[in-house]
C-alpha cells in the first residue's frame, strides 16, 4: 500500500491521517500547530522529502488561501508524487495545481463531513465513516491519481461520489456554502431581536445557526473560493425569499414556499432511504469515467474497489 | 390544585397533558384523533362541562385556524373558567378571545419547544423541561389567569418568560418563524441541484432544513398568523442576504456577513452560559407586571413561585 502524506492537520487533514492509520496505511504529515505525535514531521520539507522517498500520495489539507504556497513546496521537494486534496472547492485548487505543477498527476477530493470544532484535537478517525467523498472525475483526470484518491477515501470509511470539478462546485454552493450564508443571516437577524428573542430561541433557531459556531476564517475561506457558483445559489435563494415576502404581504400566505421546502427536504430523505442497486464499472473500459460521472449525477456512489472494477451503488 | 383541561392533544397539547399529569395535576382533554386514554373525554362538550364543574384551567392547544371554533364551544359550555393557550402567536389568539369571550380571564402562553414529529404519540411529558414558556404579561392581563398559566408552565418543567403580546410576536418572528422560511428556501434551492447535490448534503444542509420535516400545515398555521412581525423579520433577512450578495459579487467577500452571524450565534451561547442572579418580585406590588416585563426584555425568567412571590433569574 502506498503511504499517504497529509499537508495540514486541522480537523479534516488530521482526520484523514487518523483514518488512514486506522485502515493500516503508513500515514504521516505536517502542520503549523505544535502537535506531539510520531506521525507528524517537523517541517514541510521533511514531510515532502519522506513523501518523495516513499512515493506517497500527497494530500493537500490546508485552507484554500494557503494552497499556492504549499504547492510551491511540493514542486520543490516532491514534484512526482500523486496528488489529491480535501479542500471544499475544486476549481481554484485545480487551477493552482495547473499553475504550480503543470505536470502533476492530480485528482481533486472533498470529503463531505465536518463539525464546528476545529484543529488536530477535534480530528477523528471516524469522521468520514459513511460520508460522501467527492473525487473529481474530469475528462483529463489522470487515472493513477484518481485511483489513489479513491483508495484513500474508501480506506477512510467514505463512499466515493465521482463528478466533475464544475458540477462539484455548483452542488456544494447549494448544499454547503449557502447553508452557511443563510445561517449567518438568521443568526444576525435573531440577535437583533435582543435578549428576549435569544432567550426564546429553541430548536429551529439553534439548528439553523449551528454552523455559525465555526471559526469565521474557515467559513470565509470556503465561501470566498467558490464565488461564481455561490452567486448563482444566493441569487436563487434571494428570488425564493423575495417571492415568500411578496406572498406573505399579499393574500397568498406562505403555502408555496413551505410546500416546496417540505418537498425538497423529503427528496433528501427519499435519497437517503432509497434501495440501492449494485453494479460494476470496469475501469479499463475507455468510457469508465463517463459512466462514473453519470453515477454521480444520479446520486450514486462507489462502494468499493475489486481489482480494476468499481463496485457502484445507484439509488433505485 | 386546579385541574387542567387541554383542548387539542397534538404534540404540544398532548405534552401539556402528560407533563401536568407527571406533576400530579388532575388533567384531562379532548382531541379529534382516536386516542385511547382515560384522560381523554369523548367530546368537546364533555371535556368543557367537566372543566366548568371542576373550575379547571382551560388550555387552547389547537392550531390557530381552529381557535375561533373552539372558543365558541368554550363560551357555550365553560365561559367562566380561567383560560390560557399554547399557540405560537399571541395577538390573533388575544383578538379571538376578546371577540368570542369578552369577559374571559385569559393570559396567553407559548412553550418554546417542539420537534418535527407531530400528534399524541409524539407528545412527551418531558418536552418542556428546561424550555422557555412565555406567559403574556400585558397591562390588562388578569392576575388570576396569569398566575394559573404560570403555575402550569412551571409544573410542566419550563421556566416562564414574561413579556407583552406584541413583543412576543416580534421575537418569535425572528427566532422561530424566520428559521422555518429560511429552511424552506434552503431546502428548495438545495433540491434544485438534483440528486448529486442531495447526495453530497452533510450536516450544514441537514441542520438548516430539519424543520422542513414538519407537516406544512403546521408551519403555515404558525407563520401565516404572524404576518406583520414576520414581514419585518423577512425584510431584514432579505436586506442582509442582498448585502451578502453584493459583497460577494464585488471584491468585499463575505467577511461582514459571516462575522455578524458568528457574533449573533455567540450572543446566544453567552446568554445560555451566563451566570444568573436570583431575586424576588412581589406579585402584590402594583408594579409587579412592569418588573416582570423588564425581566423578560433582559433575557430573564421566572424560576418558581413561593406564595405571592416570583423567584426570578436574570443573566448577569
Amino acid at each position: 500500500m502506498r503511504p499517504v502524506c497529509v499537508l495540514g492537520l486541522g480537523l479534516i487533514g488530521g482526520s484523514v491521517l487518523k483514518a488512514a492509520t486506522r485502515a493500516g496505511w503508513e500515514a504521516f504529515g505536517v502542520t503549523l500547530e505544535p502537535v506531539a505525535d510520531s506521525r507528524v514531521e517537523p517541517t514541510m520539507a521533511a514531510a515532502l522529502s519522506r513523501a518523495a522517498e516513499t512515493d506517497a500520495l500527497i494530500v493537500l489539507a490546508v485552507p484554500l488561501p494557503s494552497i499556492d504556497d504549499v504547492l510551491r513546496e511540493v514542486a520543490q521537494h516532491a514534484p512526482d508524487c500523486l496528488l489529491t486534496d480535501v479542500v471544499s472547492v475544486k476549481q481554484p485548487v485545480a487551477e493552482a495545481v495547473a499553475r504550480r505543477l503543470p505536470k502533476a498527476r492530480y485528482a481533486g477530493g472533498h470529503p463531505m463531513a465536518g463539525k464546528s470544532a476545529s484543529g488536530w484535537d477535534a480530528a477523528s478517525e471516524s469522521l468520514f465513516d459513511e460520508a460522501a467523498w467527492v473525487v473529481t472525475t474530469d475528462e483529463d483526470t489522470p487515472h493513477d491519481a484518481w485511483r489513489a484518491a479513491v483508495d484513500l477515501a474508501l480506506a477512510c470509511g467514505a463512499r466515493v461520489v465521482p463528478t466533475t470539478t464544475g458540477e462539484h462546485d455548483a452542488a456544494v454552493a447549494r448544499i454547503s456554502h449557502l447553508p452557511h450564508i443563510l445561517a449567518a443571516v438568521l443568526a444576525s437577524t435573531g440577535a437583533d431581536g435582543g435578549s428576549l428573542a435569544l432567550s426564546l430561541a429553541a430548536g429551529s433557531f439553534r439548528d439553523g445557526t449551528r454552523v455559525m459556531c465555526t471559526r469565521p476564517e474557515l467559513v470565509l475561506a470556503m465561501c470566498d473560493g467558490n464565488r461564481g457558483p455561490l452567486l448563482e445559489a444566493v441569487d436563487e435563494a434571494l428570488g425564493r425569499l423575495g417571492a415568500a415576502r411578496g406572498a406573505l404581504a399579499s393574500t397568498g400566505g406562505l403555502a408555496a414556499t413551505v410546500r416546496a421546502g417540505h418537498d425538497g427536504r423529503q427528496a433528501l430523505e427519499d435519497l437517503r432511504n432509497a434501495e440501492h442497486e449494485e453494479f460494476p464499472i470496469d475501469l479499463t473500459d475507455p468510457e469508465a469515467f463517463e459512466s462514473l460521472r453519470d453515477l454521480g449525477t444520479a446520486g450514486g456512489h462507489v462502494l468499493r474497489m475489486e481489482g480494476d472494477t468499481a463496485i457502484c451503488a445507484l439509488p433505485a
